[in-house]
């Protein structure tokens, strides 16, 4: 889930000092028409410590008028609040319609803490986050505009920050021995970080996770986020208070031909220029030029498929199922990797779903049912080439599915594999990069050949030419979607042999692992259901 | 929460038999016009055994047209179910667009049954209620329309119900041993439903509670129920559809003259009959008739005052606050019993806070949070003449809240009520009732009193006018917020001594309760607090 937030993205002095006065004009005219809106704004920080969160703060109440901003951080509960519900004193500081709060260490530290230092359980820890969605949906209900950024630092990151500000005597005083207790609990906190972003991103107070290594990089990040955000919801809000004021006139109104200008709640003169950061994604981050000797390529892919039979059959006997799914740009080798580990099996042992559009019955369901109607019984492989991911990715770039749609798909999909894993079942999810030089070469190639002619379509082409709007689908696909529970494996593919190494390997140690669980597992749960049968 | 379906509600045979053919009528009607819409309908029926859910189903089955309905109960799961997800076999059954389903003894059941029978403990229950709420929410997203009807009996209605069957020997084969193992976990079983009802009535997939007892009754309940959501979800779709169309056009549409006729989706000629059904609240069997000796009454109150003293005092000692809600019909005398309350209070210990109208500060944060700035330090008294539940009677009846927003209050209100009674505090909740006639006398004769003629206004005799609205208002909120960690105390109020007695009384129970659970509980949490500050 962090890995895009690890990619040490950076934002020129000169790229900055260009975007900053935009920015702020932006904001400040954002913060006048605020001021008489009917919602207030709600901005949560949270995230790993210096990654940024207070100098965020101090930014924004340096760059917006800080007359209409509340800036709250809690410490222990005093006398006062303790004697009362925990939530009375974030109720109590709520900004009124109008203005904007920004809230630091707040309703998510105890929860958080509480569970990094094993002061609750699992369940507690759930009860708290429920507790903060009904309190986000409520105010999200009533209109508030909630964002909520967590500023991430990877783990070295985060010593090498500690360790410069403790070198340097004016900043020294920042660290603290609880800062070095925190950093050496770090994989803890990521996890419980993991929990709370993935279970609290509700609609409308969903997380943005922000990479907090570039100063820069992050004030604009969060910044242009918020201004984004506001203008867009004022402009909801506008739209909103129409269709209300027609649904009561319930008039019957045709569709009419937009006019050239169309109106605006945003009187004249208003700073409604746009930002655009560039776009750093975890794609671009991989090496793809990575490759094997043919040699060594040849004798290990042997043994791994050899491995793999036995894994396959192991799992099938143990009643293991796995699924692997395979995505990637087209022309990256998702097929003939596929192929090398179907070479190993027994054809009763798997299937390959391949999936193109919906047909008509799956029009008429849910996006997920037809990936359900797939699932296999115990013990068996499932492959799907192209799987429930097309919702995120070619859906939301050509547009079939709306924007709620596709931004909600990720919590669906979250949970459908949270459901997978919970029942035993291995579950690889792969995706397939390669540069866009090496897919331009394959294309000629594929045009070259006559046998293989066939695989390259005009959609192809169509697909290539919005390459840029699939890797931001692509990046916040694996922000959302990368969990502990199943990860994805980025397979750098332009060296077909070392995708294909790359993928057996992945799925042979997967499978192993899955198989040792069960074996540990699965003999007691297989105990207790025979005992179950009998009594 | 389940005392409004216990209210002995029944349905004459000639007026059953009036309505029956206009809503079939209804419902075939409306089963075309489904069938082309972009949507299923899923209706899931829960609730006490002998409740009927079977029968209705029949019925349904009877009423509509059983080609476009699948109907789906599901016992323990068959080995092809038990190697997959649990829910596969319920996405297997899901209804395509256009389509209805009726599911029985579905995803409800194991949770609820392995709750009652301790084979999951509170924090597996809820998660298992999470799955659900994702299943459900999801589906609602993708535009589903959802209905779930709770078929409710009390624990006597169960037993005549089942005894009635067992007696009769053509039906004696409907009543297993199990029937009567479950009547006897009836206690465990509501807990358990309350908890169901609550957690899983979100937006778009709330409970309906439908008393079970009568067979005319119930069965014209839930088919109107069916037909008006039903009805109402077309033409839902149908705006949005509208909506949707004219933000792509982006279309400045000016609001224009309501035509004549509002054109619809629904072709001319199409059953739109509207049904009514005879409504009877909670308040109507109260016995409003019921009076005390003065003689009796005086005594009692000194000693239920001193008591009442002595127990304010212990409560300040411990820190456990209370807090006294007092809601009614205009003129019930909530104001008298408050006054014998503080009467035997020290002025430092309690306030009284009456709610008006909100200020304009108040009008600018969410309604709930003028309730929580008034919560007090540790130990005191809290008296809310009118509260929070404005937002679900005046502000419902008077249109000031739009439907959405008193619908999601229900459970905005029971999470903030938990939040009180989980901190420790003592929360009673009145509700002043009063026959019509009896507000009429009191009306007149404050009218005759010259000091007594300020207390009457015009708005009182506004909110006479819409009693029966009042009424329905009442109902729906006892039946959404009488829970078990804080139920509503209905006075019967004709008599005044009579309900000022009945407060007095439940206000020194509640109290004692709670002092004696912060003497047991309390005293050891506050060891552990001291333990940890010294820590």
């Amino acid at each position: 889930m962090f890995r895009t937030a690890e990619l040490g993205r950076t934002i020129s002095k000169e790229a900055y000092h260009e975007a900053v006065p935009v920015l702020r004009a932006g904001l400040l005219d954002a913060q006048q028409l605020l001021r008489s809106a009917p919602f207030p704004v709600i901005i949560v920080f949270g995230g790993v410590d210096k990654g940024g969160k207070i100098e965020t703060i101090n930014l924004l109440n340096e760059w917006l008028d800080p007359r209409w901003i509340v800036t709250r951080a809690y410490g222990p509960p005093s006398d006062e609040m303790a004697e009362r519900p925990e939530y009375w004193r974030y109720w109590r500081d709520l900004p009124p319609k109008g203005r904007m709060g920004l809230f630091l260490r707040c309703w998510y530290s105890r929860p958080i803490l509480d569970r990094v230092n094993d002061r609750s359980s699992e369940a507690e820890f759930d009860e708290a986050l429920d507790r903060i969605i009904a309190f986000e949906r409520g105010l999200a209900d009533d209109g508030a505009l909630i964002l909520k950024f967590w500023m991430h630092l990877g783990k070295k990151a985060q010593k090498a920050a500690l360790t410069k500000l403790e070198a340097n005597p004016l900043t020294r005083w920042r660290v603290s021995q609880s800062d070095w207790d925190h950093w050496h609990l770090y994989e803890k906190f990521i996890a419980a970080a993991e929990r709370v972003i993935r279970r609290t991103s509700i609609a409308r107070a969903s997380w943005q996770i922000v990479e907090g290594q570039d100063k820069r990089y992050r004030s604009l990040t969060v910044g242009k986020a918020i201004l984004d955000a506001v203008r867009a919801h004022l402009e909801e809000t506008e739209l909103h208070r129409r269709v209300i004021g027609e649904m009561k006139a319930r008039a019957d109104v045709a569709p009419q031909q937009a006019p050239d200008a169309p109106s605006s709640s945003v009187p004249p003169g208003t700073n409604t220029q746009v930002i655009q950061l560039p776009r750093v994604t975890v794609l671009s981050r991989l090496d793809v030029s990575r490759t094997i000797d043919k040699k060594v390529y040849d004798k290990r892919k042997e043994e791994y498929q050899g491995r793999l039979n036995l894994a396959v059959r192991k799992a099938k006997a143990l009643g293991v199922s796995s699924i692997l799914v395979f995505e990637g740009w087209d022309a990256a080798g998702k097929g003939g990797a596929i192929r090398r580990i179907v070479a190993a099996l027994d054809a009763r042992d798997y299937q390959v779903i391949p999936i193109a559009a919906p047909t008509e019955e799956e029009r008429a369901q849910h996006y997920l049912w037809r990936f359900w109607r797939h699932l296999s019984r115990a013990g068996r492989m499932t492959i799907f080439d192209r799987s429930w991911y097309g919702r995120v990715l070619v859906e939301r770039v050509e547009g079939f599915a709306a924007e709620g749609e596709w931004k909600r798909a990720y919590a669906e999909i979250n949970d459908f594999e949270d459901q997978l894993v919970q029942h035993g079942i291995v579950l690889c999810k792969f995706w397939f990069h390669i540069s866009k030089e090496e897919q331009l070469a394959r294309f000629q190639a594929r045009e070259g050949t006559a046998y293989k002619r066939w695989k390259l379509t005009d959609e192809d082409w169509r697909n290539r030419e919005r390459w840029d709007n699939y890797e931001v689908a692509v990046d916040d696909m694996i922000e959302h979607t990368s969990t502990m529970l199943a990860p994805w494996t980025l397979v750098e593919a332009n060296d077909k042999r070392f995708a294909r190494m790359k993928v057996l390997n992945t799925v042979c140690r997967c499978l192993d692992a899955g198989i040792a669980q069960a074996e540990a597992a699965g003999a007691m749960a297989l105990k207790s259901e025979k005992l179950e049968k009998i009594g």
